[in-house]
């Protein structure tokens, strides 16, 4: 390190590294994302989410025995603890999706075995079996807690997972659809794919820090779904959504399009702090928009139509700047397509990125030092204490 | 800043600094800790915890009325919502109380008006009444959620505010204590005072990243719960106890003292990364003890003599290195002395500390930048993936 003396302050932490990480790896030039090694198109469009999950969390793809063992272990626990179901029902119906996530992921504690043992503190030895009962079982609750509060908050009964199907259509199938095409499962999985990492990003990075204490993996979890929660960080592809529908039709595109450039105001879905090219995710999602419009051929919103004209009329005034759509751009018209309600769309990307916090938590701390940044003190020094009397 | 290309990786973020702050300030050369320019010794003897909270969130000492208006809020929310009391019943009697309250304070949002308004979001302008209304509420209700779970947890009704208490006062009173004497009140108040805040340490970090990203203050506040929850973190007062309570007997210290040295493992309680003289909140504590130990006279356990032998014994072997007593020798013995159980302590210590993280949280959304650092990748590149049969 350099002297600290000579540190000056960059707000955000931004170009400091805060890790050694093997998990995931972007340049941004060239429109690569990869986990683990393996390009984001490749994993998209070949593996599972179940799969993908395994690569992230281990390193290496699995053989076909170790994706049974770890699918079977996130299946099983795909079924709910029924007392946890039970709160879920005594909550209010109208508590936020992200709220209900954060606070029924902090119980899972309760029901799983979950607290790093002081042996393994002391000795510093972690093994797999570990790291896999803890992460299939927060994984496999995770998309059924989303499925189940949205069943709830309706006034329905949970519907039970279908343990003969994938994670992606069983989440389908939980959320009450009654027709689930391949190309729908194809897209659900795709997208828990893609959104499975992104290297530091501030949910990620609050994992880090609370893995850094050895809080329990379901307080880590709890503490990125937090994080992930905010209107910074986790509603991009929920506003891209809301932020069509305010425009009335297609032919309204440009105009609005011209008048929110030169008010300065934001185009959700576009242009990505990593990316100087198209976000290579987007990239994946473009030819699945153009399937889903074929499959339901006359059926579409002009949710569509009225995405693919802001498409083309960005591409034409901001492409020059390297700016592009992102991943949120896509998904969240997916998500709309397929009949997925948008306060979701948030606790869907937190059944995805989920294997990502787990993969850090794993890599911190198996090579841990507690978070201990510094300050720039700029308050007041030397105050002598009042009596209220002489305030 | 330097050139990002120049950085090496510091672990643990240790000596970069993350953040210009006015919250408080440490001189550990000098063993001074201020909150807004105040030392902590003044606060812990002269100020009470609802006085030192509103100094540490609005940067001053309140005036008379200033103060009434906050503590009125802060006793307002004393008063949990009913229905959040029937879920805590509903929980395994088991459950970590750390997890209840990550749990519990997920669910805060839903029951008070605690978000962050587009509008204030766009903005940029957040007033007092805003952090007035949401930090009184977190603060009011964390006391009276840690006190409820231990009644519910033994079988028991939780006890109602007494609103014409103090904060301290109440929550003894809450815990189900039957006589409580003016000091018992004052050495609450005064640990209360005294853990409210200690710069930016990994749960006060985790708040701030999380705020970042303008997460309502109730997500902010349980993922900083997460992060406390950890055992390298919140645990150390709780750990002095049971490492006291493992000595059999006062003569056993000195030759355990030395095993203990000896094969290089921690004895719990002393010294503290950021001081090189006794932590000054120690200093405080130790006249409390003395004065606990008067007031029981006779009465005492030997976990005081205990602790006193080590004390000296440690003072004899280990000041020389710098190494003294911490805040969290002292606060695990009065509290157990007092009749609290140890597994609460590091409930007790969030009960204190929502306040500073609240302060940074004010602080952060005023000024804001997402928490993005970068990472040294060191993991595989350009892998081709292979069908399952051919791994």
């Amino acid at each position: 390190m350099t002297d600290s003396s000579t540190h000056l302050y960059s707000p955000g932490l931004v170009g400091i590294i805060a890790t050694e990480s093997s998990v995931s790896n972007i340049n941004g030039e060239k429109g690569i994302l990869s986990y683990r090694g393996y390009s984001i198109e490749e994993l998209a469009q070949k593996s599972t989410f179940e799969e993908t999950a395994y690569l992230l969390l281990f390193g290496d793809l699995p053989t076909r025995d170790q994706l049974k063992e770890f699918t079977d272990k996130v299946t099983e626990h795909r079924t709910l603890p029924e007392n946890l179901v039970n709160i879920l029902k005594s909550l209010p119906k109208e508590t936020k999706p992200m709220d209900v996530l954060q606070m029924s992921v902090s119980s899972l504690g309760t029901f799983y075995d979950l607290e790093v043992s002081p042996e393994m503190v002391k000795s510093k030895k972690y093994n797999k079996e570990y790291f896999m009962n803890t992460s299939a079982s927060l994984i496999g609750a995770l998309g059924s807690l989303v499925a189940a509060w949205h069943r709830i908050r309706q006034g329905q009964e949970p519907i039970s997972s279908n343990d003969a199907s994938s994670y992606a259509e069983n989440f389908l199938n939980m959320l009450g659809f009654e027709k689930i095409t391949p190309l729908m499962t194809r897209i659900m999985d795709a997208t828990l794919v893609l959104h499975g990492e992104h290297t530091i990003n501030a949910s990620t990075f609050t994992a880090m820090v609370t893995s850094s204490t050895l809080a329990n993996a379901s307080q880590v979890v709890a503490s990125a779904i937090g994080s992930l929660s905010g209107p910074l960080h986790g509603g991009a592809n929920e506003k891209v959504v809301s932020m069509l529908q305010k425009i009335d039709k297609k032919e309204d595109i440009r105009p609005w399009l011209e008048d929110t450039l030169k008010s300065k105001n934001v185009v959700w879905g576009m242009g990505h702090r990593e990316y100087s090219v198209k976000d290579p995710r987007a990239n994946i999602l473009t030819d699945m928009v153009q399937q889903l419009f074929d499959e339901r051929d006359g059926g579409v919103t002009d949710i569509f139509e009225k995405a693919i004209e802001l498409e083309k009329a960005c591409e034409e005034k901001l492409s020059h700047k390297g700016v592009y759509p992102n991943v949120d751009f896509y998904s969240g018209i997916l998500y709309k397509e397929m009949g997925i309600p948008t306060d979701i769309f948030t606790p869907i990307f937190a059944m995805s990125r989920v294997s990502g916090w787990l993969a850090h938590w794993t890599e911190q701390i198996q090579d841990n030092k507690i978070f201990r940044p510094t300050q720039n003190y700029v308050g007041s020094d030397d105050r002598q204490y009042k009596d209220i009397n002489d305030r």
